[in-house]
C-alpha cells in the first residue's frame, strides 16, 4: 500500500503543485505515494451553498460552517493515518513528527482558509492541530504542502540511492555541516577567489568526516543554542 | 511601488501556484504585489549546461554550483529587499520577521535543490538564510510559498476591510480564541448536540471580549508555555 495523502480544501486545483514537480513528483509518478483531493465546497448542503458564515460573537472574518466540515470529513473517515489540521495553534512540525507521520499509512489534511474551522469540529472529530511555525497563513494549503513534501522525502523509494538522509539537518540533532562543489577555486563577484576547504580534496576520508562533524557542531552552537544544549546533553549521557 | 518576490528556483513552473489562488492571487491581480521567478538553468554556462555536481570530500547527493547561482543572483542584484536563502540552518520564519519583510519593499528567494547550495556564495553574497521550521524539505520551493504568503498577507490591500489581523495568533503574543459560526447548535457525528458558548450570543459585547481574551490566554498557557512566559512577563512590565 502506497503511502497517502488526503487534502481537504476549498482549492483543490491548487494540488499537486509543487508536489507534482522533482522529488516529491517523481515520487508521485512511481507510486510510491498517492495524492488525493476533497474539495469541501461539495459538502455544502444549506440552501446558498456556503461553506462559511460570520462568526458568533462579532468581529471582522468568516469561520468554515461545521456542518460542511464535517460532511467533508466524514466522507473520507476511512483513510488511512491521522486527522490533521493545520493551525497556528497546533504543535509544532518538526523532523521527529515527519518521521512518524511517513512511517504510517498516509495522513489527512484539513485545510482552513479565512479566519478558520468552527471550533467544534475540531473538538468532536479526532483531529490533532499541527503548526508550520509562529507565523500566519492565508490557508492551510501552503503549510499542508510543506508538510506533505517533508514526508514525501522520507518514504522508502522516494529518493534516489545517490541521495542520504543520514548526515543532513536535525538527523543527529545538528544541522548539517556546509557543501562545496565543483569549481574548485572560484572566483566571486567582488574578484575574489574562494577555495574549496583542503581538507575536503585531501582524499582522506576520516579527516574529511572530521572536519564535517566538528563544523556541524561548530554552526549548530553559533545558530541553536537550544539544539546545541540539547546535543551537548544527549552526548554526556551516552558517555562521548 | 508594489511589493516584489522574486524567486531563484530550478522549477519556476511550481510559481505562483498557491500563490495565484484566494487571498494572495487575488492580491497578485489586484497588483498589490508582484511575482518574479528566474530559472537559475539559464546561468549554466559551463559546457554540459550542469547546475550541480558531486560534493568535495565525497557522500552521497549534488550540490548546486557557486558560479551558476552566483551569475543567477547578479542578474536580480538590483531586486530591493533582503537577499534570503531557504535553509533548514536558518533562523526561523516568525510573524515579526514576516511582518518586517512586507514592510518592506520586497524579498528575493533563493531555493536550493538536492543537497544545497556552494557554501562560497552564500558566504560572498549578503544572503541572510531562513528555515520554516526544525524539519527538511525536498527543495526550497514549499518553503518560498509558505513565506511569501506570511508576508503577501500583511500587505496594505492584500486583505478585505472585512478581514482582520489584530485579533491572530502571535499580534498579541497569545495564541489565537476558538471560532463559532452558524448552525449555532449543531449534532456531531456521534449524535452529540453541541451548541456555540452562550456568552458568544449574548449580544454583550464586553463579556465577548473578555471571553475571547480568557480563551486565548487558557490556549496559550496550555499549548505554548514558551509564548506563556513571554505574555505573562510582558504583562508584568506593562503593570498590567
Amino acid at each position: 500500500m502506497s503511502w497517502r495523502a488526503t487534502v481537504l480544501t476549498l482549492f483543490p486545483e491548487m494540488f499537486p503543485g509543487p508536489l507534482g514537480a522533482s522529488l516529491p513528483g517523481k515520487a508521485l509518478e512511481k507510486g510510491v505515494w498517492l495524492m488525493e483531493t476533497l474539495d469541501i465546497r461539495e459538502f455544502a448542503r444549506n440552501k446558498h451553498r456556503s461553506v462559511d458564515d460570520t462568526p458568533f460573537g462579532g468581529g471582522a472574518g468568516m469561520v468554515m460552517r461545521p456542518d460542511v466540515v464535517d460532511a467533508a470529513l466524514g466522507a473520507v473517515a476511512d483513510r488511512p493515518g491521522p486527522v490533521i489540521y493545520l493551525s497556528p495553534r497546533g504543535r509544532k512540525l518538526d523532523q521527529p513528527m515527519a518521521r512518524d507521520l511517513a512511517d504510517g499509512p498516509g495522513v489527512t489534511l484539513l485545510c482552513g482558509r479565512y479566519e478558520g474551522v468552527d471550533q467544534r469540529v475540531i473538538d468532536s472529530r479526532r483531529i490533532v492541530e499541527v503548526s508550520l511555525g509562529d507565523f500566519v497563513l492565508s490557508g492551510g494549503e501552503p503549510a499542508a504542502m510543506a508538510m506533505i513534501d517533508a514526508c514525501v522525502r522520507l518514504l522508502p523509494g522516494a529518493m534516489g540511492s545517490e541521495e542520504s538522509l543520514d548526515e543532513e539537518s536535525f538527523e543527529r540533532g545538528l544541522l548539517e555541516y556546509p557543501h562545496y562543489t565543483r569549481p574548485q577555486a572560484w572566483i566571486d563577484h567582488d574578484g575574489v577567489e574562494r577555495v574549496v576547504p583542503e581538507v575536503l580534496t585531501s582524499g582522506h576520508h576520516e579527516k574529511v568526516r572530521q572536519w564535517r562533524r566538528a563544523e556541524a557542531e561548530r554552526i549548530t552552537a553559533e545558530r541553536r543554542p537550544d539544539l546545541w544544549s540539547a546535543y551537548v546533553a544527549a552526548g554526556e549521557e551516552d558517555g562521548n
